[in-house]
Order: structure tokens, then sequence, then C-alpha cells
């Protein structure tokens, strides 16, 4: 579906409106990749403004069997919104109201638009938090990230986009609207369908409405920075805090090289010659977040850290966090191509899991950079390279592939939190066998017999 | 299915044993109902030891298309565990080893039958804390817990059974044994079948083994109890609490006539002439219980108490809540019959809720006494009566619906903790609408062609 029929045109057109949908090429090929980089043009793209519009096309999608993939601001990271099979590219960042913040209920009701950090702006006003904070939280879409069940670096103590998806309104692969869950904090009222969109990449339905819940805002906190000349001691120090009872709202790691991309990329004195730092954060009512704070550092000086600091500003607090953030696009100065991955394990683990990064690396010669939530065992290592020298990018291929099994041998999964989309598909049996995807595939099926919703993501 | 077909008794007896099955009618009659009260006779009763022995089940189940009830205690409240349709019913209770405990990565790994105290004392010796706590779990089995999503007293801040369930191995309706979800505190790979089973009221799949997320057991507690002469005091108390931003462990309300009842019963010295209690805890780091305590204690003062105090001792605390966990047998000794309700709605809707109540009683000339999770809006109004009083029991049916009414009026929902089960499902409509329920339908219908597994429950 390459180019659109005249009939679909027409019909999209009178659904929403000329000034909504876009048929030009030079529009088609922006939004034909997300982050993830794969690239299938669409054959047009529509931008809604209200649920019917979208159940309408739903209905229209199963007639004429053509693809409908939704989209927010492009931003995931495993392909999840990329037209694999063109069609119509549905974006939502035209719903963006922020319909009600419930200062007695904590909870918001939001469009699916709406840029995340927008929501949590808006609610610590309130004095609330919204606490899943994706790197990309300042482009990136509520809907997008329920879609994806995006982390953050908050994870650890407060979860992730999931724990926060109270109730939802969706259309259907097959036009309906329905709303799940309740706006209530516990709710058991037949099948949790909220939880099953929440994750779905967008291929179970497209969410029109959410309802969050927001918790009120720590009081205080208190940032460290522990600097480490062995990434193994930094690691085991992740697990002693946990074992110590003291659960940080933040825990994150930098190895050695995405420590000196960032010093490099943002100047603000990270020491260069360190093996690892960990980045950590505590939070709460005053006394119990110093109280935490002053345990972290004692078990960080009994792991032999070089140096331990505690942020004496909310300027300096600031800092540490902008760099944290800034890895990913500081590593990507380095080479032309990064693959980020985040393949996940459980937290006692992170140790070994460094090492066999270290080990794939060293065997197929390649950068890789590792940084992340190591609180949550949510590693990020991200391969350096340029798309261009085709043999690099094979052995790049069978990095990937080893870094998986790697994951997966100790216990983990293949997506702490960027989904599985087009990057991982092919590696989803390897983690919940065939029974497990088959039972996946009979739950799409029924929803959407037609597969004309988001086709050819998760699974074949 | 009454009586069972030679045939398939001796297949039952090679595939689980003989001293492993019931067929006598004194034994079946015990298998015919659990604590909602319906009965309907099985053909067989069978005690599973592993997960390949419920596959072969299922498989037969799906050959010779009986249906197949998965039960642990039957402590449920809403019917989940009848079998309807006859059949087969098929008790995990012997599968009930702690596999694991994982004092670096925190979770417990179990089998479906543990009792979820005994997992609850063994995980506070590595001073862990597993928060899920039904009132009934003394008896409950935790696979029980995962397939009604209990909740507990300590919903407010540490949430429900959905909130600790990272990973399960089910067998499916078809008889496949699959595994869903990741030990690992992140996870977005593929569909999330983990929660779409919590829930399910076993309809969807037999858990026949659990990954159960633990937290760091608070250091500290402090309890309170609060008296009002008038229950909006309370309900108001409740919402103000939320607003200055604690959250406390538990807050309970019990209402004048479960006030009287649990007296009469416990005789621990409650105020017999007031018109509602609140009974609230905080925990943590000893410094932030404290001090939201005295928060609290402020907030009630504010609001009129006749008194609050804090427990002195840990043998005034175990008093405290003992009273409160006794709240639905207290109330069962003034009247035989006794129906318990779980409508849940919004927090701040907790005055309205309890208005309503009291406004069905009166009309429909019954004693209610309400109770429950206030800070969750979670009540439970226990309608006290006798089942042999056929007017008086029509009377209750309408009440009942009543209640439904008023709930989801108010934003609420059906069931905060207890399950739709028998008890509820000519409701399910009501709340999420009739594509709501066909979605819920589909899957079903996906995972059980046949219909074998626990038929007729949350939708016909």
């Amino acid at each position: 579906m390459e180019t659109i029929d005249p009939e679909l045109r027409q019909q999209l057109i009178s659904l929403f409106g000329a000034d909504n949908c876009l048929f030009e090429i030079e529009d088609l090929v922006a939004y034909s990749y997300d982050s993830a980089r794969d690239e299938h043009r669409p054959a047009a793209v529509v931008f809604a403004q209200n649920a019917p519009q979208i159940a309408a096309l739903m209905q229209l999608a199963n007639r004429k069997r053509f693809a409908v993939v939704p989209r927010g601001a492009g931003s995931g990271l495993s392909g999840g919104s990329v037209p694999l099979a063109g069609g119509v590219v549905l974006v939502t960042t035209a719903m963006r109201r922020i319909l009600e913040v419930s200062t007695d209920d904590l909870y918001a009701v939001v469009e699916p638009g709406v840029i995340t950090a927008d929501l949590i702006n808006t609610v610590a006003r309130h004095k609330l938090l919204y606490p899943p904070d994706p790197s990309s939280m300042k482009t990136s879409t509520l809907a997008g990230n329920i879609a994806e069940n995006a982390g953050g670096l908050r994870g650890l103590k407060y979860g992730v986009t999931k724990d926060y998806v109270m109730a939802l309104e969706v259309v259907t692969p097959t036009g309906e609207i329905i709303k799940t869950g309740a706006k209530t904090v516990k709710s058991v009222s037949g099948y949790d369908l909220t939880k099953l969109f929440v994750g779905s990449e967008g291929t179970l339905g497209v969410i029109t409405q959410a309802t969050l819940r927001l918790i009120p805002a720590p009081a205080f906190r208190r940032s460290l920075i522990a600097v480490f000349d062995d990434i193994a001691l930094a690691g085991r120090t992740v697990a002693d805090v946990i074992k110590s009872g003291v659960i940080p709202a933040t825990m994150e790691i930098m190895d050695h090289i995405t420590l000196q991309a960032v010093e490099n990329f943002k100047h603000i004195g990270l020491p260069q010659d360190a093996d690892a730092v960990l980045l950590l954060e505590t939070d709460g009512i005053e006394a119990a977040a110093v109280q935490e704070a002053a345990t972290i550092e004692r078990i960080c000086r009994g792991n032999r850290t070089i140096d331990v600091k505690i942020a004496a500003s909310e300027s300096e607090r600031d800092q540490v966090w902008e760099a944290r953030r800034s890895a990913l696009a500081a590593l990507a100065r380095i080479k032309p191509t990064v693959i980020l991955e985040d393949a996940t394990v459980p937290r006692s683990k992170i140790p070994d899991m460094i090492a066999a990064v270290q080990d794939i690396a060293q065997r197929h010669r390649l950068v890789i950079g590792t940084f992340g939530h190591a609180g949550d065992g949510n590693l990020h290592p991200t391969i350096i390279t340029d798309e261009r020298n085709t043999a690099e990018m094979q052995r790049v291929e069978a990095a990937v592939a080893e870094i998986f099994d790697a994951a997966l041998r100790l216990g983990g999964t293949l997506s702490g939190e960027h989904g599985i989309g087009l990057a991982k598909k092919m590696f989803l049996h390897k983690e919940f066998g065939l029974e497990g995807v088959e039972t996946m595939r009979r739950i799409k099926k029924a929803l959407d017999p037609n597969n004309v919703l988001n086709p050819g993501k998760l699974f074949d």
C-alpha cells in the first residue's frame, strides 16, 4: 500500500478533515521510522481529534483491510510505531488535554497525546508526583509510555508506567470504544484489561484516555555520587544497599566508556579515570532520606569507593541527573550509529551481566558503553558503531543476540522498559517458549481477527 | 455430571493416585461451596501434586468435555471456586512448598497451595515483608489470593496481590504449561499475561507456581485509634490525611454496628457509644513513622475526634488489629446469614457511600454493618440477615443491587478485592458495558475454546 487508493484518501479526509491528513511523500517519510530507525513508509498519516473518529477508522480498516499504526511522539526504542505493513499512521499528538487532576483521590485523567513532562510539571504544582520518568519524557507522550510500559530513573522505588495506570478508554481493533479499570485504588472486577493494554505496543487497542495514579510528592530528596575504580565493586554496592533494607528512589550506574562520553559532552567534572560511578537518590520525609543516604554512604565506603559525595545544592543535584540523562546522547556523538539494548536481569546478577557484556565486546571487537538503572537490574549496553561498516554490523548483530542470551541465562528478560516491537520479536520465544508466544498470539487474534492494528509487531 | 462415569473415575485415579481422589457424596458435598456459600456438587475432587498432572487433566477435560474448577482453601467470597457446572474440583493445597526466598533479589518462589500467612511468617525471619494480607490469610492459599487478586489491610500504602506477582507458571485451559513474567523488577516483553491471570478467578489458567515480590520489612510502626461521634467526620478525616501527603500503611473504618458487635465478641474496651472509629498505622523508619502519626493525630483533632490514642505497646497494637480482623466474624454472630459486599469508591466519596448505605438500610429495613479499608475507598457493607426469612431476603437482594448502583454512580467499582465470581456476574455489564464484557469473553474463548475451565464465572 505504497500509494493510496483515491477512495480511501477521500474517506480519511472526510473523517479527519483535510488539515489533519498527510499524503505527500516528504511527509510520509517523516513518519516512516521512530527512534529505533527501521524505515517503512505509510500510505497516509492522520491526526485524530477524538475517540469516535478512531473507532470509525478501525471499522474502515476492517472493511478495507488496511493496517493502522498508532503513534505518539515517535520516541520509542523498539520500532513499535513503525508502519511495517504500510497503511495509515494514526497520530494522537493533537489529543493533548489534561482533563482532570484530582487532589482528593490522587489521579489525573489525560488524553493520549499529553507530553509526559507536561503532566509531571502540572501535578507538581499540587505537590503531587507522577513517578514514571523515561529519559525521553520531554517529548514522549503518555499513551506512548503506556503502550510501551515505559520505565525511567525512579523505577526502583516507584515502579514503572504500568504501576500508575488505573483505567483506560480504548478503541478496540474492531472499532468499539471500551472502558477498562476503575478510578479506585483497588479493583478486581472482570479481567484486568487495563494491564493487558499497557505494554501491548499498540497491537491490541488505541488508547484514547487514561486515568493515571498520582502520589504525594516526596518532601525532601538527597542525591549522592559514588566513584569506583572497579565496576564489580559498584555492582556489589547495589546489592548491599538493597540488602540493608534501603530502597533508594534511584540507583543508576555509568561505566568508564559512558563516563568519558558524558564528561566530554557536558564538562561537569565527572572523574574520567574511574571504572564506574553510581548515582543515587533517597527521598521522602527529611529525617528518613538523610538517614538512608548515610546508610548508603557507609556501604559505599565499605566497598572501597574512591569517593562518595552528597550533592550540596539543588543545582548540583540537577547537574548530576542531567549528566545521567544525557548518557545516550553523549555516546551517540562518538560514532554515527548507536544500538541501545535494555536486557534486564535480577539485580544481584548485575556484576555477572556487566562481565558478560565486557566479554562480548572484547570477543566481537566492539565498543559497548554500559549505563542504566542498576537498582532495577535494567542495564543499557550501548553499542557504538557505524551502519555503513557492514563487516562490523555483522559482529554487532551477533553481539546483540549474545547479550539477550546472557540476560535470559541469568534469569532475566529481553526488555526492561523499551518493548519488543520489531527489534526483538525474533527472540521472544526464547523467553516464553513457543507455547507462551502462542498464548499471546491467540489473544491478539481474538481482539484483532483481521490483524489490522499494528500488524507484525511482537510476533509474526 | 452428578455421578461420574466409570472410565473417567479410572482415568483420574491413574493420573492422581487413588489416595488423591474423592468420589464419595459426603466428600463431594464438602467441596460444593466456598465462603460465598453457593452450592453445586462436583462429580469428583482431585488433589494435584505437580503441573504435568494438571496439564494432563486439562487435556482430558478438553477431550471428554467436563468442567475443571481450581480450588485453594475455599475461603473466596464471590463463589470463584464453586463447581457451578459440576465436573472435577482440582485442589492445589498439596502443592505447598516455598521453593526459594531470594534475600538478594527480594522475591519468593512458591507453589500454589502455600498458606498466605506461612509465606508472611517465613519471609519475616529474613526481615522481609510480603504485604498482601487478606483477613483470611491464616487459611487462604497464595494461588487463591492471586486468582482473586486479594487485598487486605495494607493495600493503601502497599497495594494488593497484583502488585506483588512478578512471574507465574500456569497450566492453560488447553493443557499447555507456560511461564509468564520475569524475576526482574522491570519487564515489558510481550503481553503482560501475568497480570491477565491475576484476578481471572481461575477461568484462564491454573496457577502452578508463582514468583512474588518482597520488600524490606518496615523497621518501625505506630498504630492509632481515633473515635468519632459522627461517621461523616471520620470520612472527612480519611480524605484530609491523604491530602496532607501522608499515606498510612493502613486506614480502616468501623461503624457503630460493627463496633458494638466486635466489642461484644472481643471485649477489648472499644467505645460502644461512638458513631465510628478509624484505625490507622504508619510505618517505615522510626522518625518518619512518628512524624506521620503526629500529623494524623493533629488532623483527627481538627475534625473533632472524641479521642485519639496511640497504641502504647506491641500487645495493645495487636489487640487493635485483632479487633478489626474479627469484624466479619463478630457480625456473623448476630444473625445466621451475613452478606458481605465489597463495592469500592474513590476515597473522597467514602462519606457519600456511607450515607448511601445507611439510606439503603433504612429504606429496606435491614441491619447493615459497615467496616473496611477506608483509605482505599474499599468498604464492606455487611447485611446481617437470615436466609430462611424469604421476605427479608427479597429486600436484601434489592439492597445489594442498590449498593452496587451507588458505588458505580460514585465513580467506583463492583469489587475492590473479592472478585466477581458468581455473586456479581449479572452486574458486570453495568461497569464495563456490553462491549467491555464482550472483549473479556473473547479472551476467555481464545484461551479456553471448549469452556472447560471454571465455566460460568464472571460472565455467562
